[in-house]
């Protein structure tokens, strides 16, 4: 295994397409920003990123200079390991790190597309995505996501189960509700509140608004953690400053931290790309492509699903899994689901949890 | 009774003062808007609004045209009725209905305060209403409150016992938690983010920040609501369209019921009044007045408790009344306390609730 197989290949390709979107759009050409890890003959396994991952899933972030969103599940000796697996994480259609989406230029215009960028759909992203194993052939695969990312993965098994060996859909829906489609809404209106969004014609022109995205980011923010988990972080803490101020700067420490979150999540994203991406999840409803029964899109699948939820994830609460996994049974799949337990609510994928790790582990290993 | 005693009267009342506030402040004067309804012979009932609200409990709101804000439980043949109480409603201190607030002129520059109006809290919102009581002769009387109106009846039952003789806290808290603090900070970051916020500095110079106003309405609504409630009012139900628009106009019903709830309270209230109540919410820890314990904010009260929460209620949901009830066991307190079944979530002490009104009345009923 070269040193780049195990570190992660930061590759970018632009296929000709065109690619049909569920919006009746043709999209060409189609970039995608995509990494690699693993030896190209080894068993597939894609991983599907949430709403503001990329595809740095086990390597440093160039922006942020952090390490990989998932390296606690990828990498030499985790459950997704290169030793192993051909690892491929592709940034999604609509997102801001290389892939197509609205900072694109657009090249009937050669200007960026903008708010010109089509609508785009879960079930679009994956469509984009096979795309891109076409291109690398690879032809079965295990897909793997949690949140935004277990829609593609639900997505990926109901539209290509010939192709999908495996899916394992971690903290994650069949559909959003109506509270899912109100915080985003939220997100995207503070975004276009801000003078600065300009329409979404901001690119090369002024600064970003990047006021309103953290807005955007600090509400999402507080649906990714529970109640119980702010209150062991942060409580009623003070910041340093031994009383209250009497004033308005950040007197609470979740206060500070959330202002944080936000302010910090502009410099490595694009407010545009959050409007698309969040369009695409509230569009999202796998029963609703499927003449309104979930079982539908699964039936006769000889894919293995794993689901798995958290019991204070109130983003993507357990009950939505259950939905999952009652339409899998009823289809006749193969699927295996367990809650796991932890404080830190939806982001609980995305943190240390050895017993989600075991979980991942045996699915993927077993024959 | 007269008409004006029947359908309420409106008034407002500058008294001098000073009050010294819990930040060290001494605000002069203290100017108080306020409703009576009823007969002032009639034993008194101190009615406290929640963080939106306003004087015009059970009389037709000025600006908006709308009913009062809890005519369901206020009026002729009410648990709250004017035949039999001498109710009273004050605008808190902070807010924008005629009560001393950042719009109110600052008699030192002859300007608005703005932001250099001093940073209050529940405690000091009680000390007015108490200052306005004095005013009215009024002596003992019943605090009933929602929602930050249980906060005022909990902090006038500490503060003052020897003048409540009985409090009904409804769908309330004895402290802002870290969640609630946070979905606060995302509300005061959106008006700060407005430019048209200008520091606090906008009355008379330019439009108010309505569109950061509007983005906080929203995300604030959201937690006045459960995620059951939204399901049954919009589902993911379309607007007329037959279909998805594949753009950002408000597809979703709930899209658009959000974007009106936002839209429609900035016409009725001021940014800077949202900003100041909120962190007087945010400060609110009753158990932190009093030495860390809360049985110490009762010990000894001759106060007769009603507490009301509310199942589907996640902003204060049930746990926290029972923290509030426990409390007031440990001081010997006397303490009704129950739990109703609703599907609205905090909203619900608002709305229509047969079972609301007959605890109330029962409890007010009782020797």
């Amino acid at each position: 295994m070269t040193d780049d197989q195990r570190f992660g290949l930061s590759r970018h390709v632009s296929l000709p397409g065109p690619l049909r979107l569920d919006g009746g759009v043709l999209l060409s050409p189609v970039d995608i920003a995509y990494e690699t890890y693993g030896d190209p003959a080894s068993p597939a396994i894609l991983i599907c990123h949430a709403l503001t991952g990329d595809q740095h899933v086990a390597s440093e972030h160039p922006v942020t200079g952090k390490p990989g969103w998932w390296e606690r599940m990828v990498g030499p000796g985790k459950p997704i390991d290169p030793a192993r697996y051909f690892i491929v994480c592709a940034n999604v259609l609509g997102s801001c790190m290389g892939s197509s989406g609205p900072a694109t230029v657009n090249p009937m215009t050669a200007c960026p597309y903008a708010m010109a960028f089509p609508v785009i759909t879960i079930r679009d992203m994956v469509r984009a995505q096979a795309m891109l194993l076409d291109h690398l052939g690879i032809d079965r695969v295990t897909v793997v996501g949690g949140s935004m990312g277990g829609m593609q993965a639900l997505s990926w098994a109901a539209t290509s189960p010939e192709r999908v060996t495996k899916a394992v859909i971690i903290a994650s829906t069949a559909r959003h509700t109506a509270q899912n489609i109100a915080f985003h809404e939220v997100g995207r209106q503070a975004i276009m509140a801000d003078p600065k969004w300009a329409g979404g014609d901001y690119y090369g022109k002024g600064e970003p608004p990047a006021a309103g995205l953290a807005v955007a980011r600090m509400a999402a923010h507080i649906t990714y953690l529970s109640e119980a988990g702010l209150t062991e972080k942060f409580g009623r803490r003070l910041q340093a400053r031994e009383a209250k101020s009497f004033g308005f700067d950040a007197d609470f420490q979740v206060e500070s931290y959330l202002r944080h979150q936000g302010l910090s999540f502009t410099d490595r994203f694009d407010a545009n790309s959050y409007l698309y991406i969040t369009r695409a999840m509230d569009y999202f409803d796998l029963a609703e492509e499927h003449g309104g029964l979930l079982a539908n899109a699964f039936k006769g699948t000889a894919t293995r699903f794993a689901l798995v939820s958290f019991d204070t994830d109130w983003l993507y609460p357990t009950a939505e899994s259950r939905i999952i996994v009652h339409a899998l049974n009823a289809a006749g799949a193969a699927v295996s689901f367990v809650e796991l337990t932890s404080p830190f609510g939806h982001d609980a994928f995305l943190l240390d949890s050895p017993e989600l790790n075991r979980v991942v582990d045996g699915f993927l290993r077993a024959a």
